[in-house]
C-alpha cells in the first residue's frame, strides 16, 4: 500500500513509526530533506506529502481523498516529528489529524486534517463530467507535453530548488514570467512528472498540487513569496501511468488575499485531483 | 465582536463557555436547535456556524477566514459539547481546531480546523479581480432578487426545514427541479438572507455556503441526500448590508464523488466568500 521504490521522492517522504501506541495516536519520525525548498524553506506540497505518508500508514488507507493543511511556520531541512490522531475509522473512509513539528525546537510547522480511503477499491457511483481534460480537447490552449518547457534548467533553479527532482514543464506562453514578461493572466499550466520516472500515485498528487509557480506570477505583482495560509487537496482518482496535466488559476486577489485553484488530469483523461489554496498576495 | 441580537440565528448558534481553562483548550456547551434540519439531520452549514461561533470566542477573532469541516455523523437536535484547541495565536491570524460531540452519547459530529482573523481591520494588500459579481453584470444570467423564487413556501419546506428561517431565493430557471423538471446543468444560484432581516456577517456566510439545494439536483440523479464529506469556506470580506448573491456549481461527478464550488457576493459587488465541498453523489 505504501508505494516504496528506490526513488528520490520516496526517500524524501519516508516516515518511521515509533513503537508503542497511545490510544488512537501514532507518532512518526521523519526528515525534511534538503533540496525540496524554495529559497531555503521546504515546499508546502512536499511537507504535505510527508504528512500524507504518515496519515496513510497510521490509518492503513492508501489515499488522502481530502486533506486540508494550515501552514504555521516556514520549515528548514531538519528532523521532524509527526503526531497522527485517528478521529474515526469507518468502512469506506478514515478521518485523522496530523501535526508536524521540528524535532529539536518543537515548533509546529503544519497542522493537517484528512479523510482517507482506498480509491482503487472504492464502491464508486455515478459519473457525469462537465469538463474534460484540456490536454485532450482539440484546439484547446493546453500545451502538448513535448512543446512545454522544463521549469528546472532555468534561473528558477536558483531559488525553487525542488524542481531539480521534478520534470515540471510549463506552457511556453505562461513561462515567460521568468524573464519578467508576464502574460497578465493569472494562470499556470503544464505537466508534472518526476525526473527519475517515479510513478505518480495519490501521494505524488499532493506534491504536484503545490509544485508549480504561483499563477499570480503572471500578474503585475512583485515576484515574491506567496505564503500559503491553507491548502485543500481532493484526490479524485489514482492516476494512470504518465505525466499529469495541471492547470492553476487565480480569479480573485482581494485586499491581499487570493485563492489558487488547481485541476489535475492523468494521461487517460481522468480527473485525478483538485486543489484550492488561500494565500497571501506577494509584497515587494 | 460576537454579533448578538434578538434574531433566530443568534439564538440557534449561541455557545456557553465553561469556566476554567485547560491550557489552550476551551470548552463550550451549545444546543443544536430543532428546525435547522433537512429530514431530521441538522444542516451542515448550521453546524459549522455553531462551531464558528465557538472558534471566534475561543480565539478572540471575529472571522473564520478559512475553515475546513469534516462531517463524521448525522446530527439530531440535541445538546452538544464543543472543544476548541488553539493551535497558534499570531498578530494577524489565529489557528484552532474544534470538535463537536453529542453531550449525551459522546458521538463526534464534526471536526473543524480554521484560521481566524479580523477582516475589517486586516492590513490588506493588492486587489486584482478577474470576475465580478454576476448580479452586477449587465446581460448576465443571474436573476434579480425580485425575480427569484423563495425556496421555502414550496414542497421543499416539507424536508429542508431550515428554510423556514431563511429568505433563500432561487433563480426560477434552476428552481424547477422541485417539480421534477431538471435543467440538466449542475448549477444553483440565487440569494441568501434571513427571514427576520438579521444582518449577514461572516458567521452567516458559513451557513449560506451550505444552505442551498445541491447543484446536482438539476442533474439526472436521484433527488436523495448528498452527504458532505468535507467543506472548506474562505470568508474573503465582511459583507455590506443586503442579501448575498450565491452561485453553486459542480463540474465533476466521478465514481460517486463530486465537488461543489460556491461563490458569494455582497450587494456592493465585493467577493465575500468562496466554498468548496467534497460530497458523495446521491443514491436512489
Amino acid at each position: 500500500m505504501t508505494f516504496q521504490g528506490d526513488f528520490t521522492f520516496d526517500r524524501a517522504v519516508a516516515v518511521d513509526r515509533r513503537a508503542g501506541a497511545d490510544g488512537s495516536r501514532v507518532v512518526f519520525d521523519a526528515m525534511v530533506n534538503p533540496g525540496w525548498d524554495i529559497m531555503g524553506n521546504a515546499n508546502g506540497g512536499y511537507l504535505l506529502a510527508i504528512v500524507g505518508r504518515a496519515l496513510s500508514v497510521a490509518t492503513g488507507r492508501p489515499d488522502c481523498v481530502t486533506s486540508t493543511t494550515h501552514y504555521l511556520a516556514p520549515c528548514p531541512a531538519e528532523p521532524v516529528v509527526i503526531e497522527v490522531d485517528v478521529v474515526r475509522s469507518g468502512r469506506r473512509f478514515a478521518t485523522a489529524t496530523a501535526s508536524m513539528r521540528l524535532a529539536e525546537s518543537g515548533r509546529e510547522i503544519v497542522r493537517t486534517m484528512a479523510t482517507l480511503g482506498d480509491l482503487a477499491n472504492d464502491p464508486g457511483g455515478p459519473t457525469l463530467m462537465f469538463e474534460q481534460s484540456p490536454a485532450l480537447v482539440d484546439g484547446s490552449s493546453f500545451p502538448r507535453f513535448e512543446d512545454s518547457v522544463v521549469v528546472g534548467g532555468s534561473t528558477v533553479n536558483d531559488f525553487a530548488h525542488l524542481h531539480q527532482f521534478l520534470g515540471t514543464r510549463l506552457d511556453p506562453r505562461v513561462a515567460r514570467f521568468r524573464e519578467g514578461i508576464k502574460s497578465g493572466e493569472p494562470v499556470m499550466r503544464g505537466w508534472f512528472e518526476f525526473k527519475d520516472d517515479r510513478p505518480i500515485d495519490s501521494l505524488a498528487l499532493m506534491l504536484a498540487a503545490d509544485a508549480f509557480p504561483p499563477a499570480v506570477f503572471n500578474l503585475d505583482l512583485p515576484a515574491a513569496w506567496v505564503p500559503t495560509v491553507e491548502m485543500t487537496v481532493h484526490v479524485r482518482a489514482v492516476p494512470a501511468p504518465g505525466p499529469i496535466a495541471c492547470e492553476f488559476t487565480t480569479r480573485f486577489v482581494q485586499n491581499g488575499l487570493l485563492e489558487e485553484d488547481g485541476t489535475l488530469w492523468d494521461s487517460a483523461g481522468t480527473l485525478v485531483a483538485q486543489s484550492r489554496q488561500l494565500a497571501l498576495a506577494p509584497r515587494g
